[in-house]
């Protein structure tokens, strides 16, 4: 256990970000509303899994909907005391602990603000290890874990609990719902138990979190044997796939995801060369001199080519300098279930999934 | 309080597809479903309003969604177990009887359906004496009764509770869930008290609609004095706008709804003439030589013009010979808060309310 203050927000909201693999939102946003809910109510308790009782009850929150249209919208005050009260209400228990669902920018940050709130402790762990556009695509679905009972409210008060057949009708449900409050809505969902999340959870993530933040805050600091490229691709354990300069970026928002594609042209030791990225919130492939080097489920990351922060698909513009690093994703992904929750096929992707690290065999550096 | 039988059934069906003025559904269909339930469970206990106890909780049940979908889809076994369960956990208490929600072929046959199947009494009122499209236009609205909270299921299994902030909120969302599940669903909506409902509710419709229905299937049955068109102008009260042949119909499937215009050429003593009524999901308007001669929420009906059978507007096509006729709508329809819900403005038909027997004056006939 332990606590968490205004201080550590900042690089928890830093390396989630990278996590988020260009989804999860602008962590500047989910960092303002953790840090005023600390402000407000004090740190939050953190608790370590291991240190959860196995029959505790655990809910995830989280936004659902368009990052891009959050940004527009303001978390209302009652949102988490809503939720709140509809799920222990349909439990019949109260909720012992507040997770987080994914990695992200946002998605990181609220349930921070939510446990700050309510004064229900958070447990560092999530269901996904990064983030990803749908709700079924976490490791409590290959658990068999339901996500439901599911309630959902926006800021105009509207709340809907959903009973769904399983947790892809759930997803569909509740993203008809989030699209007509507008895109963007605030959720709880995969009530558990504990024993339930130390064996599926992806643990110690909001921890992970907060070192790569702290990593990236301080990527120059990293003495004079390495530069700051090779450090950061060290506490990443992240593959270089491509360092170059946006030439353009395609986006369409369909059915409450940002869709697009965002095209490279080489810089530096990658002159001369192209490569392009697609995303449906977060990047699912990269493609670079027609050779795909990395896909869903494992992380494809842009960050800033001079201070290694990372860029999320909402922020990709014109003449911005990356790298697209790619991290392996956490190893429940791997198994047949996972991939076919959350494969590139599943994406719509014609490729097979091929770990980040096969595919980049005698190609991509990882120093 | 009487009991319903199968031979009930017939003609409560013909005559709610006459109040369903175009909409509500195939009135085979419905009839076939309450039918069913009758035939496995016996005779339904309906009460008239003044038998029900001021303190009761009276729920309305009802399929949600286009009609033209309903006919695809089977109405599941058990769904309305599913809604009495949600609606009597929400409520904390147990639901002392049914309501239809509105007038025609399928909605006011599911009730008589679910009366059966769960054992619980009919009362004979509705929220609209007519049907109308959204859910937000019912006298209950004008009452401000809340629909919410409102339970929704469909054939899979899928369950869905609603708790918006109003009724336009309450069929927006709901909405957006209907058309993810396919396009037609059950609902369990509008809990109220017996108090409100004979306040507000439109009463003994089902009554209404059973006298009506009877009247049609006998219509020819009306000796030497009159002619059968004199005898339906009768007791209907309804006024003849026109009588044409179905020239064209245009059909459009948006948002759930059935949009669509119906052009008619003159027949009889309107060769010559032309007109054409406007739907969706319901008739909205009739426009006969260029003139407009009935608006929603006055009822707009197309009616057989050999067996003064109603014609919803799912049933429209080439050729076929019909009486355009108009009848009044419920008082409560009339009124400021009537006109804003479901006055022509609401459909996007530029013209105000004007009552069908004062558009009428020396034009249609009212034998």
């Amino acid at each position: 256990m332990r606590k968490l203050d205004i201080k550590d927000v900042e690089d928890i909201a830093l390396g989630a970000a990278l996590l988020g693999a260009g989804g999860g939102g602008d962590p500047y946003i989910g960092k303002l509303v953790a840090m005023g809910a600390i402000k407000e109510k004090g740190p939050v308790t953190m608790l370590d899994p291991e240190e959860v009782a196995d029959d505790a009850v655990i809910v995830a929150i989280a936004m659902m909907g368009a990052p891009t249209v959050l940004a527009e919208k303001a978390v209302g005050k009652s949102e988490y005391d809503t939720l709140n009260q509809t799920m222990t209400q349909y439990l019949g228990e109260k909720i012992s602990a507040i997770i987080p669902i994914e990695a992200g920018g946002v998605n990181s940050m609220l349930p921070i603000a939510a446990s700050a709130k309510l004064g229900i402790p958070l447990v560092d762990a999530d269901g996904m290890g990064r983030a990803f556009p749908e709700l079924q695509m976490v490791t409590f679905t290959i658990g068999g874990i339901d996500a439901c009972p599911m309630a959902l409210t926006d800021e105009k008060g509207n709340n809907v609990v959903f009973n769904a057949i399983d947790n892809k009708w759930t997803e569909e449900l509740a993203r008809a719902v989030t699209m007509s409050c507008g895109g963007a809505v605030s959720v709880a969902l995969y009530p558990m138990t504990g024993a339930q999340l130390k064996k599926y959870g992806v643990k110690n993530i909001i921890t992970r979190s907060q070192m790569l933040g702290k990593a990236i805050r301080t990527v120059k600091e990293c003495g004079e044997d390495k530069t700051p490229e090779e450090h950061f691709l060290e506490f990443t354990q992240g593959y270089k796939l491509f360092k170059g300069k946006i030439k353009d970026v395609l986006r369409e928002t369909r059915g409450a995801f940002n869709f697009g594609k965002v095209m490279l042209e080489g810089i530096g030791e990658y002159k001369g060369q192209e490569a392009f990225v697609e995303f449906q919130n977060e990047n699912l492939l990269a493609n670079v001199n027609g050779e795909i080097l990395a896909t869903v489920p494992d992380l494809i990351c842009l960050v800033d080519a001079e201070t290694f922060s990372p860029v999320t698909t909402d922020a990709l513009k014109y003449g911005k300098r990356v790298y697209v690093v790619g991290l392996q994703c956490f190893e429940m992904w791997r198994t047949e279930k996972g991939i076919e929750l959350t494969g590139p096929r599943y994406f719509g992707c014609d490729t097979d999934y091929i770990p980040v690290e096969e595919r980049c065999k005698g190609g991509a550096a990882n120093v």
